[in-house]
């Protein structure tokens, strides 16, 4: 079972997430971003490394594309909410955007 | 400019689609299922061959994907409803889904 972010730690955590595009969803405890992409293939071309990433962590995304526009939404069914493991994928699924 | 589909020729387009688990979406002119598939990988890879299909057909999906469910809605925004693109490509969507 994953613990949901608490406290100092969860406010450590997020910060540079919420820096960085990423908002506390509403209704419940997720993080959501959208990325924006030049065409289809490069944002398709981030899923599929996200995709990748995100069985070898499993740890799976919630989203949406349409065109070039990828929605996401992050959050730990099994915890209840935001946990570490919200942000490990977040922080990857930023990197993996920097560099199409 | 894609045309429509109208008439006669929606109606039969669309039956076999409809008889597939398609559905007509409320609120505008387009086209919606729902795929289950039994995990992640077989959810994505369906995914990746649609994406592949999409941008070499020049008409792409807006798609939902939450582990193993990918939601999916077809319209031809230039036509400004359901055309023909979107049936060819609800067609082949149902065959790669029925040979993950």
């Amino acid at each position: 079972m994953t613990e949901t972010l608490t406290g100092d730690a969860r406010t450590q955590a997020l910060a540079p997430l919420l820096a960085a595009g990423w908002a506390l969803a509403e209704g419940w405890d997720a993080i959501e971003k959208t990325y924006e992409f030049r065409n289809f293939i490069e944002a398709f071309g981030f899923m599929a490394r996200v995709a990748l990433w995100a069985e070898k962590l499993d740890h799976h995304p919630e989203w949406r594309n349409v065109y070039c526009r990828v929605e996401v939404v992050l959050t730990t069914h099994d915890a209840g909410g935001l946990s570490a493991r919200d942000v490990e994928l977040a922080r990857r699924m930023d990197a993996l955007a920097a560099t199409p």
